[in-house]
């Protein structure tokens, strides 16, 4: 293990990539070089990191040569060419695209959940979408105190989930709206896709493309990698993914059915004593978490939480994290402080 | 029955009472007078009904002399207090507060659904919560095709439902984030209470005050109204309701478990079959319902139709509808209406 490592991150000029930065310092994580990597167009642009200013280097086959760890996160595409070239120059790779997560190789981990996966990894490791993320921390903690039957999930994204660009639309139709002209909308809901509609005074129940039976790709995950997050591929899950005008916190509205009740009272002390999760649920003073307050902040605030009357061990409650730390960045530098402690990296 | 009526409407000023002006000219209700009702405060406004601008009058106790027809809103408080004195002078009164409408003896009607309920009626009809309304449509539709056995529903409501003063926060606190200066909250969630919160980017999961058991009186009335509506008492509904940056219309992500199996296709079938359902639901060509597209017209719109994996006959979609015509207005005079129609008014 060395003392200090060398780090990559690939789309450093993202939402994503950037908060990667932020927190490299925030959280004094032991790097010894930094590189800051993207795609040719961005190739050249300065970053702040901490109180240094380093200049976006273009990202090709041989960036890798003596990157300790890579963090990826420039979308499924880019990682599936690069990340096997820098496992191949001998980098442990932190995904946070979707190419790898459902592969059975590789580690699909939330470190409060299943730290112990990453034994196993070989090269490559997966950080889960930020939904699944921003759910599998409470859903953890009751699926562990009561056992987890059946989830209904209905989301209330925030644009960051659609990159910088999906931030910079709202911002720009924010404008639009005060002038009173048109709104222009050329990124949401998915940029590549032929029809694009306006995230103000909107919701927009589609996130990501649509894939099989009219759901969409943003839905599976959910189901599918809380499933293997859990391992638990028996695990119901159904979720309805929406993105709302909101910058950067996701927000998530969950119906459990559990196998054991719990009784509300219960249920605050399990979701309590989950690493990462704070409570957040006093109705009786209009405390609840909302995504104007939790921005910005890394844990995942729980409220809301109620006994669900039409089933035999149903409970309601709602959720609320930052899209881009715990839903992102912190999740894969969380990983590789984990590695780090473990003398894996 | 009068060859044409006379008319006050309660609330005038209000959101929903100046689009009750709009639909009884738009909808030609024929009224050969109209009196503006509102509190003192509001009193000596002018308002254009039609080509014409009429005087908004004081609420008082004489008002209703001589009134055939009253609508209702403008708070649970006046309606206890003024619609027993309309009903006393004679008029018949459709209140779309909360106040009388789990009463057994008054009739809760969605006209598309339980019309029959008016012919009891004993002076006051109520109108449904809005929300309520809305998810009513789509859902009785599955209830005559397949029984519904559970619902679980999580709302994205628009600041209408809080009145013209929350439309007004919304549009105050968008121009405020332009100017980068502090947001004011005021009204948001509930004006009455001590906390208020900006709803630009934000979701607030409170609408209405707190009730029994973590709920709120919101999530109760979409409960309790929908058995009432369907007359299906041991109907399993459970909500949760959350206000978003939208002015006008609400958003319902569903999920129901029905008796008997019904294929997407088919469902697609039953909802647009259903009078006031508009089936928007092609997700190869993103097409599906949302709000900035929906507000301002009459009908609910369907779409995300899928079936739940997750259960036996469970079926998923998504409802959007104008919450102050057809989840106020619009749906007090299609009472109305049918009255007339009947001979009943």
């Amino acid at each position: 293990m060395a003392d200090s490592l060398s780090v990559a991150v690939v789309g450093a000029t993202g939402a994503v990539g950037q908060e990667f930065l932020t927190l490299l310092v925030e959280r004094r994580f032991p790097f010894r070089s930094l590189k800051l990597l993207a795609s040719a167009r961005s190739a050249g642009k300065r970053l702040a990191v901490g109180d240094q200013e380093l200049v976006v280097e273009e990202l090709r086959p041989d960036s890798f040569a003596g990157v300790d760890l890579a963090f990826f996160s420039a979308g499924a595409g880019v990682s599936r060419e690069f990340a096997p070239r820098a496992v191949a120059a001998g980098a442990v790779v932190i995904d946070n695209s979707s190419a790898f997560r459902m592969d059975d190789t590789v580690p699909l981990v939330v470190p409060e959940i299943n730290p112990q996966d990453l034994r196993r990894h070989r090269g490559i490791i997966a950080n889960p979408n930020c939904s699944t993320i921003i759910l599998s921390l409470p859903l953890y903690a009751l699926h562990r105190a009561a056992g987890v039957k059946r989830v209904v999930v209905s989301t209330y994204q925030a644009v960051s989930g659609a990159g910088a660009r999906a931030m910079q639309e709202l911002e720009e139709q924010l404008q639009q709206v005060q002038r009173g002209g048109e709104i222009v909308a050329r990124i949401l809901p998915v940029a590549s896709l032929p029809h694009h509609y306006p995230i103000v005074h909107n919701v927009i129940p589609q996130v990501d493309v649509f894939a099989e039976d009219g759901f969409t790709k943003e839905e599976w995950k959910m189901i599918r990698e809380t499933r293997k997050i859990f391992h638990a591929p028996e695990l119901q899950v159904v979720a309805t993914t929406v993105r709302v005008p909101v910058l950067r916190s996701h927000s998530e509205s969950v119906a459990v059915e559990l196998e054991r009740p719990l009784s509300v009272e219960e249920a605050r002390e399990v979701f309590a004593s989950m690493p990462g999760v704070v409570v957040q649920d006093r109705p009786e003073d209009q405390v609840y978490p909302m995504p104007y307050f939790t921005s910005g902040t890394d844990p995942v605030y729980v409220g809301r939480i109620r006994r669900d009357p039409t089933v035999p061990a149903g409970l309601l409650f709602w959720v609320v994290g930052d899209q881009i730390r715990k839903g992102a960045a912190l999740n894969g530098l969380q990983i590789a402080e984990w590695m780090r402690q473990e003398g894996m990296i």
